[in-house]
């Protein structure tokens, strides 16, 4: 397969989503155009993305939605379960666990880490917090896949290094820093800011300041 | 100006952090190679992005790192700044709160609302928590600009429509559901799972499952 960039693989995980929408409402076809709802993306584009993978819709019918979606499900890797574990019980990694969408998609959080002596011991959701001096032996008893970072931006790099030096083949970083791991390693940063930036763009463009329909 | 896709925004954002390491490193200039680095971005695409703004970099020179780090800066409307309201108390809310990047970045909390009356009159950060039911009022008196909805799913459409209401203009939401808000509305969405998506499907592509270094 040729290379695939991230914002392809990002539009992949959007046209998923579409499509499961689009299965629930019972439609067996969908066209080009539907997948690029949303997003500024155009049907050309889509139709390009799909190409990739083999999938051609056919000419004025559109793409079968149960075998695009089975196809998309398998590229991204949501037809098996991954073992994930959440280093950092603070309020992001409590937000995350809470978030019952990630198990219903197949991330499986196994075990939860932290290093203040305070959490260790304590309960987050169903799991008791572990010291992450005990990563090291967890993860592999585990199996541990992917580890979330969640902690300090001070502690960031030191945990990466102990999921790199365990074996932990993707890492996805909520500390708002660059980390460094090496290239065997997929890594992926969770910038907020991203969001807030592409929100103060369209507010800009539009010329938006407060605008009033009128006060309580 | 053009129409500018989301995918262009989020690359000027990525744009722009780089430009601000590299003025922190004492750098005047800087090539659209170095601009790429990271994200699968080429450097073709690079100039193809700024040149719809109007910048041009010198062949053999590069861009002017200061230069073009203060018109993106304007572009995305980071050199103003944002009155911002947070709607949701939870863990989400207070893991963004605490965040220190928003307010360095011109984005600034100036409300903390929830519903839940034992949160309601509680302090989360420096903010008295309000009731939702003050939002339209305090909208106005405060000016906000941006609504933050970190609500349970079930709520998050309801406070949508209030913020609406209240005449603000941008809406960020971390509730993992679809809103819906009037076209002069601008609205994100975050959606953590697209980030574990990109995830699993580069650790598919590697064939990787746990990979051992040895155990400890």
């Amino acid at each position: 397969m040729a290379h695939i960039s991230e914002s392809t693989v990002r539009r992949l995980s959007h046209y998923y989503r579409v499509l499961e929408e689009v299965e629930a409402e019972g439609k067996r076809l969908i066209s080009s155009h539907r997948l690029a709802e949303r997003e500024g993306i155009t049907s050309a584009q889509v139709r390009k993305d799909l190409s990739y993978f083999g999938s051609f819709g056919r000419r004025g019918l559109g793409y079968n939605v149960q075998h695009l979606r089975e196809r998309i499900r398998g590229i991204l890797g949501l037809d098996r379960r991954w073992r994930v574990a959440l280093i950092g019980a603070g309020n992001i990694g409590a937000a995350l666990l809470a978030y019952r969408g990630f198990a219903r998609q197949g991330f499986d959080v196994v075990a939860v880490f932290d290093r203040d002596p305070l959490r260790i011991g304590q309960r987050l959701g169903e799991h008791g917090i572990r010291d992450i001096a005990e990563l090291p032996r967890v993860a592999g008893e585990l199996r541990i896949e992917m580890g979330v970072i969640a902690t300090p931006v001070r502690a960031a790099q030191e945990v990466a290094d102990l999921l790199v030096a365990a074996g932990v083949g993707g890492i996805l970083n909520f500390a708002p820093r660059k980390l460094f791991v090496p290239a065997h390693v997929a890594l992926r940063n969770v910038d907020m800011s991203v969001e807030f930036e592409s929100l103060s763009f369209s507010l800009s463009q539009m010329g938006a300041g407060p605008r009033r329909r009128g006060r309580e």
